[in-house]
C-alpha cells in the first residue's frame, strides 16, 4: 500500500509554463491559429504531461492485461470462460485486432496474465503476475480481499515499471477477460451514482434475457457487499477485477512518470475510475482515446470530464481504441515539432 | 464535357456480393460480432468499391489542389491573397501540415496550381495545370466560364490519371485557396437550399464584421449570377473556383476507376457536392474523414447522408482530416486482412 500511496504522492501538476510555450509555438506555425482543433490541444497537453518540448514517441506502449472473473457463474456472458485463455494465446500469436492495430502504429504489446483461470503456457512475452484463479463470485462475498485489491494494483505499477526501464514515451491501456464488464458496470454504478441499468450494456452482445439477469446479478453484488464508493479500495476488492486493479496501477505509475496513458474503453475506463478516486489529479495524465458503444462508457467519461477522440462504436476492448488515439496523438506532437512557421517559409500573417 | 460524361458512366455499383462476403469473413474473426464498430463497415465498404476481396494501401496519395479566388477583392479573408502561392512553396518544401501528417500515415502529397494568381517557380513536384490566373470576382459576375469549369474539372481527372499510372490504393482531397471557403458556402447554399448565413463561417477566422461581409458578398454573387442547382457546371462556372472544380475531377475519375476516396473538409465538401449532383452513386465512393468546425461542412455530409470518421474540430484544408481518416481506413483493412479466425485460433465461439 506504501508503494501505491508514494506513487500517487508524486503525480505532479501539468507544467503550465511549458503548455503556454507549446501554444505561442504552435500559433507560429503555418496554419491559422487553433485550426488543427483538438490536434492542438492534445499537443500542448502532452507537453504539459512529460514537461519535453520535443516531445517525440519511439516508444508506444500497449498494456493488454487479463483476467478471469467468478462472476461468470451467474451466467452474464455470451461466450464462455475460457475465451480469456484462448484469447491470450492469440495475444501470443499475434493474431489478435490488438495486434494488428499496435503493428500499423507501431506500438509494443505487453500482455501480462493478471489472474487467468489456469495456468497459461510460459512464453517468452508473458508476463505472469497472477494475483490468483480468477476473482470470485461477487454475488457470494468479495470479488478478492484487500490484501489482492492492492496487489493487483502494485502488480500493475511493476508491469509499468519493468517496461519504462526498457523505454516508454506513451502508454495505452487495454484488457481482456470475459465477464469484465460486469465489474465496470458494478464500479461505475458505485462510483457514479448513477442507476445500474443506466450503466449496464451488452458487452460481447448478450441478449435481452441475459442483460436482464446481468443487471440484477449486478445489484445484489453491490447490496451483498456495500463498498464504500469513499474508498476506492474497498470498492475494487468487492466488485472489482484483477485485470481492472493492474490497469488502475499501470495508470498510476505512468502519471508518476509523466508519461501520457491513452485510455481504452469500457473496462480500462472503470480502472481509471478507481485510480481518479485515489488521486483525482491523475485525469490530467489521462487521453480518452474513444468513447465505446458499451453505455457505461460515457457516463465514466462524463464524470471525469473526459472528451473522447474518437466514436466508431468500438467495444472490443484489449487497448484497439487506445492504438487509434495513440496514433492520433502522435500526429498531433508531429503537427507541433515537424511543421515551418511563418517566418521560417516566408509565409504572409493575417492582415485584419 | 465528352470526357466527364464517359468517366461518369463508367461509375459503378458496390460490389454487394463480394461486400457480403467481407461480412462473412469479418464475423469469422477473434472478436465479438460487429465489436469493432465502423472499421468493419469501413473495411467492407473498401471491399465493395475496389472489388478486392485482400485490399492493401501500398500506393495511398492525397491531392492537394491549389487556386486563387477573384472574390478576394470583396475582402472576405483574414489572410493577403498571396499566401495560397507562398503555402504551395511551403507545401514543396515539405513544412505544411498536410506533409507532415501525409509522411504520418505513409502517404504521398500531390500538389497542383489549377489557378494560383501569379507564374509559381517549376519544381519537380508541382504540377501546373493553371485554368487562368485565380477565379474572376463572382460579385461581378460569373468566377469562370463554363468551359473554364469543364477545363477545370478534366484537368483534376487527368492529374489523377497520371497518378493513377504510378499505382494508386485510395486517395485523399485536399485544397489550398485563401478565400475558398466563400465560394464553397455559395455552392453549398444552393445545393442544400440552406440560408446563406447557415452555411457560412469564419475560415481562417475572420471577425465578426468581416463574417457579415463575406455572407452578403455570397448572396450577392447568387442573386447576380442565378446559378441553376439543377446544372452543376453552370454552378461551379458561376460562384465555383479551380481547385473546387479539380477535386471534382479528381473524385470523378477516382470513383471511376474504383479508387476509396478520402474527402476532407468543407472546400473537398463542397467539390464533392457538384460531383454528387452530376451523378448521385460517386457518394458511394467517399468516405468523410472528419466534419470540420467550419459550419457549413456538417450541412453538406448531412446533404449527401455521410457520417463522419473524426469530429476534432478541423479547419485547416489541405486534406489533413482526409490524412487521419486514410489511417483509419488503413487500419480497418488490416483488421479483416491480418486477424487471425476463430478457427485458426483455436478461440471458442458465442454459446447462446
Amino acid at each position: 500500500m506504501s508503494k501505491i500511496k508514494e506513487a500517487i504522492r508524486r503525480i505532479g501538476e501539468l507544467d503550465r509554463n511549458l503548455m503556454e510555450k507549446a501554444q505561442e509555438r504552435l500559433d507560429t506555425l503555418t496554419k491559422p491559429q487553433g485550426s488543427l482543433g483538438r490536434l492542438e490541444e492534445l499537443a500542448k497537453l502532452i507537453v504539459g504531461i512529460t514537461r519535453k518540448e520535443d516531445p517525440d514517441f519511439q516508444n508506444k506502449v500497449i498494456f493488454t492485461l487479463a483476467s478471469d472473473q467468478g462472476v461468470m457463474e451467474e451466467g452474464v456472458s455470451a461466450y464462455p470462460q475460457e475465451v480469456t485463455t484462448q484469447m491470450v494465446y492469440n495475444f501470443l500469436r499475434g493474431g489478435a485486432a490488438i495486434n494488428v492495430l499496435a503493428s500499423h502504429i507501431g506500438a509494443r504489446v505487453i500482455i501480462a496474465d493478471m489472474g487467468v483461470d489456469g495456468d497459461l503456457k510460459p512464453h517468452p512475452r508473458l508476463i505472469i503476475r497472477k494475483i490468483s484463479y480468477g476473482s470470485k463470485n461477487m454475488v457470494k462475498g468479495p470479488a478478492m480481499t484487500k490484501e489482492e485489491a492492492v496487489n493487483s494494483i502494485e502488480s500493475g505499477m511493476e508491469i509499468f515499471e519493468d517496461e519504462y526501464r526498457k523505454g516508454i514515451d506513451i502508454i495505452g491501456t487495454g484488457d481482456m477477460g470475459i465477464g469484465n464488464t460486469t465489474p465496470s458496470s458494478a464500479l461505475t454504478a458505485l462510483f457514479t451514482g448513477r442507476p445500474v441499468e443506466e450503466v449496464t450494456g451488452r458487452g460481447t452482445g448478450i441478449n435481452d434475457r441475459t442483460l436482464r439477469n446481468k443487471i440484477e446479478v449486478i445489484k445484489k453484488a453491490l447490496e451483498l457487499n456495500k463498498p464504500d464508493p469513499g474508498d476506492p479500495l474497498d470498492v475494487l476488492s468487492k466488485v472489482g477485477g484483477f485485470a481492472i486493479g493492474g490497469l488502475c496501477g499501470i495508470m498510476i505509475a505512468a502519471a508518476s512518470k509523466r508519461i501520457p496513458v491513452v485510455i481504452d474503453g469500457f473496462i480500462s475506463g472503470a480502472a481509471a475510475l478507481i485510480a481518479y478516486h485515489l488521486e483525482a489529479k491523475i485525469k490530467d495524465y489521462l487521453i480518452a482515446s474513444h468513447c465505446s458503444a458499451e453505455r457505461g462508457h460515457r457516463v465514466i467519461l462524463e464524470h471525469m470530464g473526459l472528451t473522447p477522440l474518437l466514436e466508431l462504436g468500438l467495444r472490443l476492448g484489449e487497448g484497439t481504441g487506445a492504438a487509434l488515439g495513440i496514433s492520433l496523438t502522435e500526429a498531433s506532437i508531429k503537427i507541433m515539432t515537424e511543421m515551418a512557421t511563418f517566418r521560417s517559409a516566408g509565409v504572409s500573417e493575417r492582415t485584419d
